[in-house]
């Protein structure tokens, strides 16, 4: 089991590189921007969870894994993706709606391991899973996703609220795991693409 | 004593929460923004101080009861506040001043009971007070408040400093404190009241 | 040798200050802005690779000297310097460059000494770098430099690959500090002089 979600942790890490280099190429940022939007979008969440809870050295501190993931994701995009303004425009976030959904049940199952309650258990797996988005909005000068699409981090509560509470009625990990990530999947990609989202981004066209 | 530190606690949680949630207003957010803004602006504070002085897991992981207050605070601010914009301009700073003065003393005297310094005492006190504010007005992309308006973290800093001096002093806990947080106030009431913070609005003006 | 790396760290955290002295009156802000800059570019990198590492209370926290350091050079600086804008435009970057070279030594060293990888190593001594400069642009409403000029981060990178690997070989503590510092330098300051990072500062023009 725990190598499961450990497996399932390095491709969320690696989707949510993939969503920071896109939004790097959106921005037209160099090389190095696209490292450190990568760095920021796949770690930040975690790390800020590490770092409220006290689990320090913070995660990819002590298990160089998740940098090597990172760095050949951001390679692998640099060499595949020439042209980055030729990438459909669903794709960043799609990734984001896949790394959303991992990094919910991570950050959920961590707090519940080191015995917090559910409360915080919710709101860790959304610090974990929206918290690299928002500081790679920051840096880019972009008001956070989260605070223009509200159905984007509401899905990452709801699939909080999924895994902890399969855990408390005794649900096994495996299935709290897919039961809650499939949550979280159905309500953000019916977000996008019924573009239930679309009364936020208006709000951006006309104030920024 | 300590009963009511941590119940003047729970009050600034819940006064900074409703500044959260009028910012919120004020920039047209959507109900996940308000929590959001809610959260970071009454728990961002001292989560830094917290995670700075190595106090984790930070404080309203530990205790329920924050995230409690500021749930509640923002579901009564949502059913009583139903338009936004009839909110009075001046609630957002006043509201924004009583959390200044609980949360500088707060952060001071949670610096002093762990044995860091006075100096250090001081610039806890202002991380907690002036933290979250910083974080909430970054998400909104605005340049935070207490790098236009002068007198807002001076204050702080101020009552900072006649809480570590009191008790120094050998002045008792609650003089301290009471003569602490109506320093904080009188300096912040008397620059709103009197606009001593005009000229850094005008810097906005030009500027942004 | 400790002596020495820590009398270099205090004399980066005076230039980091300066620079965030300099930024400030840059965009004309008071002197509480002033203050909270110089602060965040100062001590904010080395608070993060703290607060990562989990070596907590973080440094500044546990010596008074970099407090004192930081407020002796704000007011030096405030005496010193009356009118802002006649301060030369490349003084900010010089003393940047010299400040990256200082912190990327001190945190590859310091993630060194609690027995972290050399890739752990070379992350720590960007983020102790780079990270308060990061902070400091946020709260200016700025694209952090970092992201905008190629060579800035870059520099630190190598500056800390350098010493990492002068470590490895067995090179002495003061050639490794004195070779890593050097490479940065000469990596920054020729990016500087040739205007290496000219494109970049297109990318500002042009959209924002």
């Amino acid at each position: 089991m725990n190598q499961w979600i450990y497996f399932l942790d390095l491709c969320g890490t690696s989707v949510f590189a993939i969503a920071g280099v896109l939004a790097a190429g959106k921005y037209r940022m160099d090389p190095f921007g696209v490292i450190v939007l990568a760095f920021v979008t796949a770690i930040g969440g975690g790390s800020m969870r590490d770092a409220l809870i006290g689990a320090t050295p913070v995660f990819w501190i002590r298990d160089p894994n998740y940098i090597i993931v990172i760095l050949a994701t951001v390679i692998m995009c640099l060499i595949l993706v020439r042209k980055p303004h030729r990438i459909p425009t669903y794709a960043l976030p799609i990734a984001d709606a896949l790394g959303l959904a991992v990094f919910t049940v991570i950050g959920a199952e961590k707090a519940l391991s080191l015995g917090l309650s559910s409360m915080v258990a919710v709101v860790m797996g959304s610090i974990t899973a929206v918290g690299g988005g928002v500081i790679r909005d920051l840096l880019c000068r972009q008001i956070p996703m989260v605070l223009r699409i509200e159905i984007y981090a509401t899905a990452s509560i709801v699939g909080g609220i999924c895994y902890t509470l399969s855990i408390i009625v005794g649900m096994d990990s495996m299935t709290s795991v897919l039961f809650a990530m499939f949550s979280t999947l159905i309500i953000r990609l019916s977000a996008i693409r019924w573009h239930l989202s679309l009364p936020a981004f208006d709000l951006k066209t006309k104030r920024i």
